[in-house]
């Protein structure tokens, strides 16, 4: 975290293998159109159940990136 | 809530009849630009008052859509 | 509130006509079960978008009632 | 809001009928005794319930009004 | 979520080998006796320490099951 | 906080004599149905005046016990 | 809670004997020039410390009162 | 923070200057009919934006002073 | 805030020289892609230490603007 | 609260004799190694149940001390 | 959780490989100069970004030990 | 925020000329017994007040450093 205008978007990404995957899942989407992303924070983990087994995890992030000028 | 990646953005909407209008006003708008969202979350209900009365209702969402590849 | 001891339990209702009647839908599907409600607290106001239209209202209660001896 | 002082105090409406009235009701007693009323911010939505429906709703409100000289 | 009535029960889970496992642990008990769970949110991630090791870890989830009529 | 799972119910007892009488009064009563109740967190600390007097204190509390298999 | 008005103040008292007295001590300072009040909720408990032991208590509540036409 | 009774009133101030200058306008307009106000604590910072520029900061405060027996 | 919708963007800008600096920083660079920027609101104030000294602010901001239709 | 610098840390006291003995249990110990405690804030009331009865309260507090030159 | 009383304190562990690796390398780190950890809960999930990867998870933990007579 | 284990205090600051003021006032008594402070995080505002005049602000930080090996 140096002196650039970061911005933040929230996001949320599911898989069914795992927290970090789907932290992973959602950051690989969010590549796709913005550059330089920097960190990201967990907001919220939460996930669908189907018959007594946790069919996938949903990660809630807030993602930065900077913003060039 | 499925597998996809949802990208989250927060919005106030607000209208002089109620609560759910001012909800439907801001999932209007939002439609214009946004194709597929697909749920809301309430953050906060506030208003103006004008000679003792509600003027408008403003409620400030956060409103999720699919990301598609 | 007297000097009874409440019990509190969490449940979500919906309706697709607003939000005093997916508290009323919770209510009421809790009356079955659960005698001497006495009170309600709203926790979250969510709900459904399709095609631009909110599809329906989700609100979650805290609810408590009374436990008798 | 411009560049007044405000004063934020915090009231419960109450209604048989839904929460807008709830919400108007407070700020309909409070103009009682104080002028230049302007905004409101919902803090909380609760209310009673006899017989499995909702009596009434209660709304706590902050509401704001700015301090003449 | 469509338009049923949820029920939302708290309850904590734990495992010796990480976070995810603990989670379907707590899931897999509550099953024995809640036909129907549909999701979970994870409240609080804790754990033991023996001997400069985390022990067990310990998470605490709402978990959401749909209440039939 | 061993490897159980736990379960957690949200109870408000009373009393006119102080806190950890109320504290005390809920998780009395909640013995009566649940066994092995092992710790307790308090929520919310609220009462009732009467004549300029503490009438009685409600203390929210969430209880947890083990679930047996 | 029936469908009155109400108002809430924020009040600060006191205790050099614990935490109920410091909350009885607000009340009746209160009561002196509010009538009608009818509950109270902790919102912060703090205390100052002199050579080890603690002074007093200091207890943070919110008062409400009944509003009268 | 000594053994009196304290009340809290809610304010907020605005400045073109700076925060600090906020914080100072809302105590100088309590202080015209508070007398011994001790203590305040932020609870917001908010602005308003003209032409792309800060064109004054609000700063919401909690004010504390000794109520006089 | 009158009766438009509003879209909220999340920010952090940065200063050597202040708070209310790294605001201005945040908004300037909002608005060569924004135009319509109405308030800010302060979510988190951090800074980076080096030797010794705060070498700079970082202050996280929402921005909220109006959507012309 | 003067014009020094504070140093906070945060314990944990326990007591099965109330919440304003667990507070100064914690503070007593606290004592042991740290001059110049000023304050406690309680961050969290928890508990112990064993055969129906509290078996001990459990006061998380952050403890504020001067720090000297 | 016995009668002890326990101090807590606060550390950021990070790793590449995952949540759990984070969360053990701080406390492997704390177990160099602290005796007798007994339990950690996790604050706060981010990581760092590098080139659409997550370069690392960042965990903040409260951990907390007893403290010796 | 590298992949260092980070340790975090809380400490207050004061200052009779400014926010800024008082958080380098905080970080400059730190760094007399902490080596390598990173960042720091504002927890709390708050001030005392005398004659009507804000007599000096105190603020509350989380300061971080990286704990060598």
């Amino acid at each position: 975290m140096d002196d650039n205008v970061y911005k933040i978007v929230e996001l949320t990404g599911s898989s069914k293998s795992g927290i970090e995957d789907a932290i992973q899942t959602a950051i690989t989407r969010a590549g796709k159109t913005l550059r330089n992303i920097r960190w990201f924070e967990v907001l919220e983990t939460r996930g669908h159940v189907e018959n007594g087994k946790v069919a996938h995890y949903q990660v809630s992030l807030k993602v930065g990136f900077t913003v060039e000028d």
